[in-house]
């Protein structure tokens, strides 16, 4: 796909996108650190949203919220379709958008970046001027990070139609609560419909929250797809005791089962090797007192491949260890599915696009595939579909010490802003405008 | 030591026993179980402090609170010494006593039977009027579990002086509560000096609550020690990361570490083989989230061991594991000693003299060691000492299924019941005792 040399010239207002994402970072601060806490659907999360709809409308777009409470901002009154009709184009619009909720040791990009640089992105076309064919949206999720509500990605799997928005509505949190409650609560439940019409074409720009590019000093990744995802409960019934008196070999110790569970499943991804990973971060123990064998346990299991065949295989693996742990040590063990998703493959043109944009402006670039799950992976079914990757510190993600460099945020926004041109169709700037960039270049008259 | 043939003729009001055990056990009832929670110093504790307060004030007993909760309550105008001055005898009394605080999934009778079946042997002897030379006292300690503020046995701890005053008034339960304060808070600071003088002698009735009575289907078991406990409390600082994104070999995972740790001791209770016991009964991960990577986790490890060598031995190897585990997965373990105790080995008479008194009852009997620690190992080096232990069915206990026979609690009481009397010397009855005696026996005059 060939790129206007020129790139329109614009640039992102790098300055601008920092401001917001520390302002928004504000909200649920932990500590004095860069990160934030907004599980989703909590009063952190809603006063969140409420400021991000506040952008959004600063910029004179028209905010929709659908029954999920995903949020889709779009540009109005441009293009030919809707010029001055101040009203929705009715041409399928080019989308960007991430999620803003966050994991309870969230940092201060994981998808935040997504979203504000799309706003970035609105902005910056409408300082120059510029009129696209196509509106622009940017979007935010609902419950992307599952941290509270499973599985992850909630928000785009209903705005798709992978998920019924009922069945949505009804989820339990890991606190409890019942999301479509919270919904309720901090009013988001929106009338806008879902699934929602596909939009022309979905990119969203995100951290890597892996080390390849920091390590490989590579500023723009090309995303060619995303890692299967495995999220299983497992809970372990046993017997407690004293744990003086009860010889071990009369135990049916729950937590011992549960450690034993954990450490098999880190042995289970060093004996598959990369990219497979496996991450027990859940583990409760009850009644959790020092000198009572536990009676119960509970626990995740995070498994992730690209090759979904071997991410089969690790839950029949794990699966069969259950059965016969159970036997051997005299407990029961439960397991339910949290969350499962096949490995995606991005639109190969739209990966390309991300390429040769990021050629363009002269960023260096490779391609990698995603180890986390992302909103993105949603649309790539329904429509052209891509994102834009830049270098997190020491691949250090969900932690607030998670860090990317200033020029490397301006660089994605950068990317995304003419990959979103690209697709939306330039037409030509008015007079007015053209005297507007003039002027925003500095030359003088 | 000779037992009096006739056993002056006395028994144990079992049902009242019962009754009773009944009642304290409705105060912190769990669901419709027969067990209670009420973790030391909580308002449970209070209310079943109270409850026993009264029953020993109903016996017409002098009832004494110390500094650190610990309740003892003396037989007053009896023996020589102290006949109608109202006032405690002068002379050691010969005491027994337990606990009545309770783990979260406490049983009926952990504890509690030895402290109640105290005041029924208080009730047979006014009931028949016989005459001690020495007053009898049941006691009651402050946290014997540890569940809520460690140590466990922090009462007699402090009674017996292993453990000073100001100390345990300064310790920090598992909650965040401070034990001085929550004593004031409940009412139960007392002015009872402690250390307090060492009484005559000390026996504790308690379940056996391990599996070996039961299994043999012998009755009464003569106590001859203790095993030791040492409790540690291990606390891992990883690096909390994204469980996608994060290659395992470039992991910090508090979680696994500490999983790690606990199959490591339970290997270690296999390898030394019994009576080596060794739990990780509470573990904590932070953030606690299916997908992080944990950042840290905190763990507490229960090892018991006959032989203190030995104890020392698993102590050091599991120092070793530790120092070699950080290493290993660049993470920090740190680790505090939450209680020590040395095997105890009790005074060989008072054993002798159990085992007599179940022989002259004709209940079977065993000798054993006891795997829990128990109030009475503090008493040991300061008086003679001694416990009985009666069945607890299938080793069940610090649950709320712990169950012990009717007729196994009867008959554990009338053993402390003749091991008392024995020991503060019956004197002769007087007339009108005789009478009562009789009639409490339904002879037809």
């Amino acid at each position: 796909m060939a790129i206007a040399k020129n790139n329109y010239g614009i640039r992102i207002d790098g300055s601008a996108l920092n401001e917001r994402l520390a302002d928004l970072a504000a909200i649920g601060a932990i500590g004095d650190t860069d990160g934030a806490c907004r599980l989703a659907l909590t009063d952190e999360d809603k006063a969140g949203r409420d400021l991000v709809v506040t952008w959004m409308r600063d910029l004179g777009m028209d905010v929709r919220i659908d029954g999920i409470g995903n949020v889709v901002a779009t540009t109005v009154g441009v293009g030919k379709h809707g010029a001055g009709l101040g009203d929705v184009d009715p041409v399928a619009p080019v989308m960007c958008g991430s999620h803003i909720d966050t994991v309870r040791t969230g940092g201060r990009y994981d998808g935040n970046l997504g979203v504000l640089a799309g706003l970035s992105v609105v902005e910056a076309v409408q300082r120059t001027g510029l009129v696209t064919q196509r509106p622009l949206a940017v979007g935010f999720f609902t419950d992307e990070e599952g941290a509270r509500f499973p599985p992850d990605m909630l928000g785009s799997l209903v705005y798709t139609g992978e998920m019924a928005l009922e069945e949505a509505l009804d989820v339990v949190g890991a606190d409890g609560a019942v999301l479509g409650q919270e919904l309720d609560r901090i009013g988001y439940r929106g009338t806008a419909p879902c699934p929602a019409p596909p939009p022309h074409a979905f990119v969203e720009l995100h951290i890597e929250q892996g080390p390849v590019l920091d390590t490989e000093d590579v500023i723009i990744g090309a995303v060619t797809g995303v890692q299967g995802i495995s999220w299983t409960e497992i809970k372990v019934a046993g017997q407690s005791n004293h744990a003086g008196t009860t010889p071990m070999h009369m135990r049916h110790d729950a937590g011992w089962v549960a450690t034993r569970i954990a450490v098999f499943v880190h042995e289970l991804a060093e004996t598959f090797g990369p990219p497979q990973v496996a991450t027990v971060g859940r583990m409760e123990l009850h009644p959790n007192l020092v000198n009572v064998v536990a009676a119960d346990a509970v626990m995740t299991v995070d498994m992730r491949n690209t090759d979904d065949s071997l991410l089969h295989e690790a839950e029949n693996r794990l699966e069969l260890f259950l059965e016969q742990l159970a036997d051997e040590s005299g407990t029961t063990i439960t397991s339910r599915r949290l969350a499962r998703f096949a490995p995606v493959e991005f639109n190969a043109d739209m990966v390309c696009l991300v390429e040769n944009v990021a050629s363009d402006l002269g960023y260096s670039h490779r391609r990698l595939c995603s180890g986390a799950g992302h909103d993105a992976q949603m649309f790539a079914p329904i429509c052209p579909t891509s994102m834009i990757f830049v270098p997190s510190w020491e691949g250090i993600s969900h932690n607030p010490f998670e860090h990317t460099e200033p020029e490397h945020l301006e660089a994605g926004a950068n990317v995304l802003l003419q990959v979103m041109l690209e697709l939306a169709e330039v037409a030509e700037a008015s007079e007015q405008t053209t005297a507007e960039l003039t002027h925003s270049k500095g030359v003088n008259r």
